[in-house]
């Protein structure tokens, strides 16, 4: 898995059926020092999450495991949102409550 | 996912069964800034999208997910087309109807 | 799927038992204007493809999905041989007849 | 699989249900120098691995073949603690005892 | 697949319990050219291999197909020992009787 932030949202509604009631996330990989990454990768939100949070992203066929995204033809999800991220001792990351 | 702009087509007669019937689309990924970017993949197209068509795909196993796509060789497919596309607030992309 | 030209080939007699009869060929990626790119990959042979021929070429699970392929330990298959290709309207390879 | 370092942690309330109960740990790649890689993972720990350790990951589908990850939607795991680690005959690495 | 030279392996005593019995092997990649490459993989040896070797591996969910490996978490394995290795009608490589 990597982090990320949701930075945007993609929308369709010319698409296979099997992606109907999905929400489309843009995500932006984070750096190990917590910076915003090059790339980026369009991924399934299965957590609630929304633009500007730091999440947790995973990628492939595990990217079908969660019950929402069960057999679609979706390669990467959001399966988490991350409250903190620390790195060789040091925060990288806490979620403002 | 990654968002791409379909290019291109590919044709071929000698294959294998299990590729008849599938329309395969060159796609060029864009960046975030909703540029074309480097590299192509070649894509089964699932919703009948055409050249110039900015579209969603995905890839791996997932690809294999859409009912065009079961249990065929094929490891990238198109399953949307793409209506509007945002990062940091700002429109990247408005298919023009 | 990729698009690859077939450049070599490999033979092994100390191999799993499910690698028996399969043909593997040296693949180089051809790069979207048509050059041979770098690096290569090693694939089975699904559909009768020679050296210097043209070919697409599918990775990961999906390599398993052809009949000749399937159950066996290859991450990488040639299941068409290219006919045409075409980008930007522009006609990138033609097979001799 | 690869060889990396633990060095660091996420934790995550807001999660998919699949995602409970797995401890999160962020692993830098080592280089065959042994050396600290570039990038991260995120990798789920199936083995008791703590900060600091050298440890073998797996990643993609493979990731969820233990019985810890089994049909979750991780896309890396942390399954072995490489006690040595040999290359070209000089020893990489060797775990304190 | 790709062609690798084995450099090394890898040893582990605390580990999953489906990785038990298996040898680790440290392979470089080898290029086209068949230099050593960057990077590296460590792949279950599923053919007698040993270090010096030149071998076919298969990464991913492939890398679970044949007997030794299957339902691991592994993704790579040694599937096939290669005796020569030819490219643009060169020899880029035989295996010593």
């Amino acid at each position: 898995m990597l982090i990320g932030k949701v930075v945007g949202t993609v929308v369709s509604t010319a698409k296979d059926e099997k992606m109907q009631s999905l929400r489309l996330m843009v995500v932006r990989p984070l750096t190990i020092d917590g910076q915003e990454g090059s790339g980026y990768v369009v991924a399934v939100d299965a957590v609630g999450s929304g633009v500007g949070e730091v999440v947790l992203y995973a990628s492939g066929s595990s990217a079908r495991q969660t019950v929402l995204t069960d057999k679609r033809p979706v390669d990467a999800v959001i399966m988490a949102i991350v409250d903190t991220w620390e790195v060789d001792g040091q925060e990288r990351y806490r979620k403002d409550e």
